[in-house]
């Protein structure tokens, strides 16, 4: 049983009440609801719950794997928490960063890069298409997903180039995008996946959930050595010819 | 100067008016004529010009890069000049198959999968968007190039993650396409370009021939040291504790 | 429970004693004990069991996983089985080429390239470094396996770049090579791991078992959809403006 | 002619005689006056000779390729000009990062990993191998450069996987080390190169320099389109069935 944490802004839901009637409890909430479904252990955190954001050292050491959206208030979130998630994820905590978490805070330090994108909200068509059927983020998917209606971001995504690419995004309008990248940072494995904008009722999406699921597993930490970061002994005799 | 070989199947111009319309003198010639103007040392091959379909040891050895145009006739491709040209790469011959030459022999031998796809012939649109603009294969060409009427070819396309994607496209129909992949093997590099459906004049786009020039360059062999593969004497001593 | 395949040339063991001494049964049921006690559901093949070497079409659509360890007989091994073991990995199968079947018919017919590497026998000693502590492959791995007496392989490998790198080995003689190697080639994930030389007790090793135990569990098929490589219809509408 | 900064901290020189002999007027003017015989126009700045460390914007905005040395003193290389050269990168400035730099703050911001790795100082043989003959930048190279006595950089290494890897290190004390490594963030690439320690000749080695001087060639900014990041129109009609 992989124990999750599904980090959560939570503003809009509180603000909007379009968002409120589609996530009355708050988008970690309904996630965390589907997830608990599928098996997993599930607690949530969200941006204004304590000054920790409710990531507090205890939580983030009983969680394999991080889930995180937020759009409105990424500098909000301290740069002592994102310290330690990024820490996290070196040590092998796997990272989900959902839809407008691209820009996220521990996103960008752990890319990089700055993450940026063009975008539109017009509520149009998304097709993901499965662009590797084989990866088993990929497990129980079709050849592609269709989001009735979404907010579209587009190419030039300001990304390092993933490790491996599993979804493509076409869009009605005309763009294109990388919607699902996977990264190995330190001894953590991270997945970005595009969608889930809080205007529209996506994470109600099966399949949606069936990749976030699958990328839960995906990104559980694996038993391995930590490194050693030291200065060493030599095994091997030195200055023989 | 570049030594470049464009090869090309020659049968559809042959065999069909529209497309002899468009390439009067066949699709090599229009890129040998628009390759040359670009400062390249070019020099054309055909199928059925010969029992080596133009393509002898020694013409290859003179070709830094070449590029592969087929279609109907994948399978009248010998595979002695098949072994040839694989030999060739390897040995750091830069390599660009267009279009449907994802089929060809050489490419397939090159990736190891099938490079299947899935396609539509309904003449739409196609945007072409640049992935990564600071590839060299990118040098000069803007956030998307537009096709006006293209084939479609769309995902699942089974080819091997490429080193670099550089161009991923967006078509009317709903697919998207990693159009532009890299691929270094052995000491060659390979550069897949899709647009170049015959019955559209996709080779007289500016932009399309920026893309197929700056391919030549970046694919162009650079003088690394032949690989010593034989048995060998150690040259630190063995057996020492 | 994963469907493991051991294939193996089994020539040496019948040929050379001090080969039967170390494997009286043969490699591929060493191998065969060893996965079976970590709760593999195990077969084996041969190439010289009939004339499919052990893998008829049923065995192979009954595999999950295939190891292969060949030598001296590559070329013996038919086109036909071949190509059916290709496709098998095409779809889906797990293929974990041991030692010296960097050089069989499979693994160089899904890399493209010529694979070939320079060697030594000379009993000396390997220290196959774990570049990456997060891979599932590497887990339960110390930050070394040392290997006392080992033939060397050394750079220039001529591979593909991996998707992952897993091992990196160093050599008392003084070379390095890329030792644990991940690629997906169509649906299926293929591990190449470097130790094994018949002329050691190298698959006695503990940790040389618990890699292949791992690779194994991360090659093994998940269920992808099974990609439409056809002409499709649109399904958005075409031909507007 | 390319534009090249060569950067350095320039205090082991001036605070320890054994490496004020070998780098009299420091490591920065060793690489400019190689560099410069090699074609370049170099110019070169120092962690102390203005409040900027010589890196003004107008420097930077002149740059196209950044070499970087530190080792003693990172922490105090300004923040400010570290976000003013990871800027740089991103719109295309090449960078490379030589030898103790891995632990520098631009490195490390544009990997978004610790950059960790293991060390011994012995002064012992290292051997790098070319792993890719046909990369650029290994152009000119032969298999292996040996380096007579170095300081040893051993895996685990931790950085994200490198787009190419060019070189890996063997050391006589039993190590491995990926010491010549690719990767694209944003428009620019980088380049990080192990060799170089204060103590040890190194940058006076013929082969250190051509693969300097083919990583300088190799990471200078190519003209592609600046990436719009901004709000958008849809080119295609939205909301038809």
């Amino acid at each position: 049983m992989v124990r999750v944490t599904v980090w959560n802004e939570y503003r809009h839901e509180r603000e909007d009440d379009n968002v409120a009637e589609l996530y009355p409890e708050g988008i970690h909430a309904a996630l965390a609801d589907a997830l608990e479904e599928r098996g997993h252990d599930v607690r949530t955190a969200t941006l204004d719950e304590d000054d920790e954001h409710g990531l507090s050292r205890d939580v983030l050491d009983d969680t394999d794997v991080l889930l995180w959206w937020g759009h409105l208030a990424h500098d909000e979130v301290s740069d002592e928490v994102v310290d330690r998630v990024v820490e996290r994820v070196r040590d092998g905590m796997g990272f989900l960063p959902l839809h407008s978490a691209h820009y996220s805070k521990p996103f960008k330090r752990l890319m990089g890069t700055s993450c940026s994108l063009k975008w539109r909200e017009a509520g149009e068509r998304e097709r993901l298409w499965t662009v590797e059927p084989g990866h088993p983020i990929a497990e129980g998917i079709d050849e592609q997903i269709v989001v009735p209606e979404a907010e579209m971001y587009g190419e030039r995504f300001d990304i390092p180039q993933p490790d491996a690419l599993v979804f493509v995004s076409w869009f009605e309008g005309g763009e294109v995008f990388r919607s699902g990248c996977c990264y190995r940072r330190g001894s953590g494995r991270i997945f970005y996946f595009r969608p889930g904008h809080e205007e529209y009722p996506i994470y109600d999406q099966e399949e949606i959930i069936t990749v976030i699921d699958n990328a839960i597993e995906w990104a559980s930490p694996t038993d391995g050595v930590e490194p050693n970061f030291s200065s060493v002994e030599a095994a091997e005799p030195i200055g023989e010819e």
